[in-house]
C-alpha cells in the first residue's frame, strides 16, 4: 500500500515532483513552503489539501509516511534528521556541508528500517541504468577515462538567494556537479581518491543581482577525479568533468566512458556505444519520448530520472501491505545518505583544490568534528 | 618567383606535403630520408628528381631555397639550424625539447631575412582564421573559457619508434597538444601563465610493441591553461584541453570558446556560433569540400591547414621576383620559432605538472642553460 506523502519545497523540483507522485498513485497530503503565501499558492495550484510554513505540521501529520525534501541545501539536514527521528521515510536533496551530511548519515544508521535516500536522480535514468549494465558486462573492456560535460544557461534564481551563495550550497559544482559525482561512482563502482579542480564565477553581477551584492557561487567548474577502491585496476579511472553555465540557449549533457575495447556515451537521455574495430556508433537506447510535463528549468535527464525514481518508490512501497513498509529491491540503486556524504566530501575537496591549486585527498568523515576542538587544544596547551 | 624546395622526411606529412607544394607551383628538387631506401622509394613515388639520406646533400643543393622539415622531433633542431646557417628558408615541425627550440630561436633571430616558421598548421585553417576574426570583432564578448577536445585512434606507428617514446617527442601532448597550445594562443592573443595537467599511457604494449618494449608516451592527456598577458581581463581565460587517443574508429576535433555574450565552436573544419539570446547555433563557415588527397593518418583539420599554409607560402614568395625573397604579409599568421619555443615550454610545464601534481608556471627560456652549470657550482663550493 502506498504511503501518504508530505513535500517540502516550492521550487521547480517540488512543482514537478507532486504531479509525478500523483501519477504513480501516491497521495500528497501536505506541502511546506518557506512562507505561508508560497505554500498556499503552490498547494492550490497542485491540489494539495494541507499547506504550512511550519515544518512540524508536515512531519507530525498523521497521513504523512514519506517525506520528500526539495529545499535549499542549508535547510535540508535539519528537516531530514527530524523526519527520521519522528519515524518517517525520507527522500531528500543534498545538504550544504559534509558535517550536515554526516549528521544525516548518523540518523539514517540509527533508523535502518526507514527509507532514507538521496534525491540525486541521474542513477535512475534508463540510459545510465543500461550504461552501468553494459559496463559490468564488459562492453568497454577495462575502464580508462570518464569524460563528462554539462553546459547550460545560468543556474541563478531570478532574485538574490542561496543559488548565488557558495556557502549556502549554490553554484554549478554543488548543484549539478554533485549529481555527476554520484553518477560516476555508480557507473564505475569506484570512488574518487584524489581530486583537482578549478572554479570560476565569471558573472558576478547581472541585471537582477547588483549594487553591493555579488554572486560567489561558481558558474564554471572543471574537475578531475582519480578513482580507486573497489575496482581491480591499480592505475584507476580518470574522470574529467566540465560544467559551464554561461551558455544560455544550449543544453549539453554528455557522459562518456572510454575503455580498452570500446566506449559508451550518454547524450541527454540517449545511450550510444562503439566497440573498437567497428566503424561507427550504435544507438543502444533511444529517447523514450517524454510524455510528462516539460519544465523550463529542469533538464530532461534530471526530469526523466526523477520520474523513474518515483516509479521505483511506488514499486518499493507497493510490495508491502503496511503503508510504512517498503522493499529494498526497487530502490537498491538509489544513493544512500552515505553516498550523499561521499558526494559532499568530494565537492568540498574540489573547492579546497581550487583554492590550494593542489590535488586534494577525499577523506570521508568518520567522526563528527568536535566544535570544542580548538578550545580543548588551547586548554591542553595552558596546562603544560 | 617560387623557390625550389627540399623536403626532409618520408612520413605521412611529407607524403601529403609534396603534392600540395606541386599543386601550388613549387618545384620539389630534393628529398631526404633516414635511409637511402626510404628516400628512394618515396622520391620515385612522388616524382622527385633527387633523393638522399645525407642532410647536407639537400641543404647544399643549389636549386633548394626553401627547406621543409617534417621529421622526428629529436632531429629537427639540427637540420633547421643548419639550414638557416646555409641561408635557406625554413618551414619545420616542432623540436623535441625547449633547449632545442631555444637554439632554433637563436638561429632565426640571427637570420631575420630568412623565412623561419613552424609547420603547426591549424592557424591557417579557414575555420580558425574566421574564428579569430570574429573573436577580435567581439562575437563572444569577453572570452571566458576555451574547451578543446581531440579524440582519435592511436598515434603510435606500426613499429616501435619515436612515437612510443616520451623523451623522443612522442605522445598526444607533444604531437597534437602542441598544435592546440599554439592555436589557443593565436585565438586568444594571450599566452599560458600557469598550467596543470595529467598524462596517462593506458596502452603500454600492443600486438606490435611487446616483450621488453613499453610505450612511454601518453595516449591520454588532459591539461588546463590559465592565460594572461596581452589580454585586458585580469582573471584571464581558462583553457581546458582533453586529448584521448584510445578511440579507434572516431575522430573528434572540437574547439569551443565561450564568452560573456556568445560562443564559437569549430567542429572539424566547420565553424558554428551562437550569441546569447538566440535560440540555436548558426553555421558560420561550412565545410569547403576537400578535394585534395585523403590521408588515412591525418585528420582533415590538419590536412586542410597544411594546404592553406602552402597556399600562403606561394603568395608570400610570388610577391617577389628573386626566388629567395618573400613577403611577410601572407605568412604573418604563421607561428614563428619564438612561438615554437613557447609551445614547447608549455608542453614541458604540463609534463612537470603531471609529475608534481601542481600548477606549474610557464617560464620562457631567455638564455641557453649552461651545460657546465652544475660543475661550476661544485667548483664554487669547493673554493669556499
Amino acid at each position: 500500500m502506498l504511503p501518504g506523502v508530505g513535500v517540502f519545497g516550492t521550487g521547480s523540483t517540488a512543482r514537478v515532483l507532486v504531479p509525478l507522485l500523483k501519477a504513480e498513485g501516491f497521495e500528497v497530503h501536505a506541502l511546506w513552503g518557506r512562507s505561508e503565501e508560497e505554500a498556499c499558492c503552490l498547494a492550490k495550484e497542485l491540489g494539495i489539501p494541507f499547506h504550512t510554513s511550519r515544518s512540524d505540521d508536515v512531519l507530525l501529520h498523521q497521513d504523512v509516511d514519506l517525506v520528500c525534501i526539495y529545499i535549499p541545501p542549508s535547510m535540508t539536514r535539519q528537516i531530514a534528521v527530524k523526519a527520521l527521528g519522528i519515524g518517517k521515510n525520507v527522500v531528500c536533496e543534498k545538504a550544504a556541508t559534509a558535517v550536515d551530511s554526516f549528521k544525516m548519515v548518523t540518523a539514517a544508521r540509527y533508523y535502518p528500517q526507514l527509507l532514507s535516500i538521496m534525491g540525486n536522480t541521474l542513477r535512475f535514468l534508463p540510459a545510465f541504468v543500461a550504461m552501468r549494465q553494459l559496463l559490468v558486462e564488459g562492453y568497454v573492456g577495462e575502464m580508462q577515462v570518464c569524460d563528462v560535460r554539462v553546459y547550460g544557461p545560468s543556474l541563478l534564481d531570478q532574485s538574490y538567494g542561496w543559488t548565488c551563495e557558495e556557502l549556502m550550497g549554490g553554484g554549478g559544482l554543488h548543484t549539478v556537479g554533485s549529481a555527476i559525482i554520484d553518477l560516476l561512482s555508480y557507473l564505475t563502482s569506484a570512488r574518487a581518491q584524489r581530486v583537482h579542480g578549478l572554479l570560476r564565477t565569471f558573472v558576478q553581477q547581472n541585471g537582477l543581482i547588483r549594487g553591493i551584492r555579488r554572486v560567489t557561487s561558481d558558474d564554471f567548474c572543471f574537475f578531475q577525479m582519480l578513482m580507486g577502491g573497489a575496482g581491480s585496476s591499480s592505475s584507476g579511472v580518470c574522470c574529467t568533468v566540465t560544467l559551464n553555465f554561461n551558455m544560455p540557449g544550449s543544453f549539453v549533457h554528455e557522459v562518456m566512458i572510454v575503455g580498452s575495447t570500446g566506449r559508451l556515451v550518454a547524450r541527454g537521455t540517449e545511450l550510444y556505444g562503439q566497440r573498437n574495430g567497428s566503424t561507427g556508433e550504435e544507438l543502444l537506447l533511444g529517447d523514450s519520448g517524454w510524455v510528462g510535463p516539460e519544465v523550463k528549468d529542469m533538464p530532461l535527464p534530471h526530469l526523466q530520472g526523477l520520474s523513474s525514481m518515483v516509479k521505483a518508490l511506488r514499486q518499493s512501497f507497493q510490495a508491502h501491505e503496511e503503508r510504512r513498509l517498503w522493499a529494498r529491491g526497487p530502490v537498491a540503486i538509489a544513493p544512500t545518505f552515505e553516498d550523499g556524504l561521499y558526494v559532499q566530501t568530494v565537492v568540498e575537496a574540489v573547492k579546497r583544490s581550487s583554492c590550494s591549486g593542489e590535488w586534494e585527498c577525499v577523506e570521508i568523515m568518520s567522526q563528527e568534528p568536535d566544535p570544542n576542538h580548538n578550545l580543548c587544544e588551547a586548554l591542553q596547551r595552558n596546562k603544560n
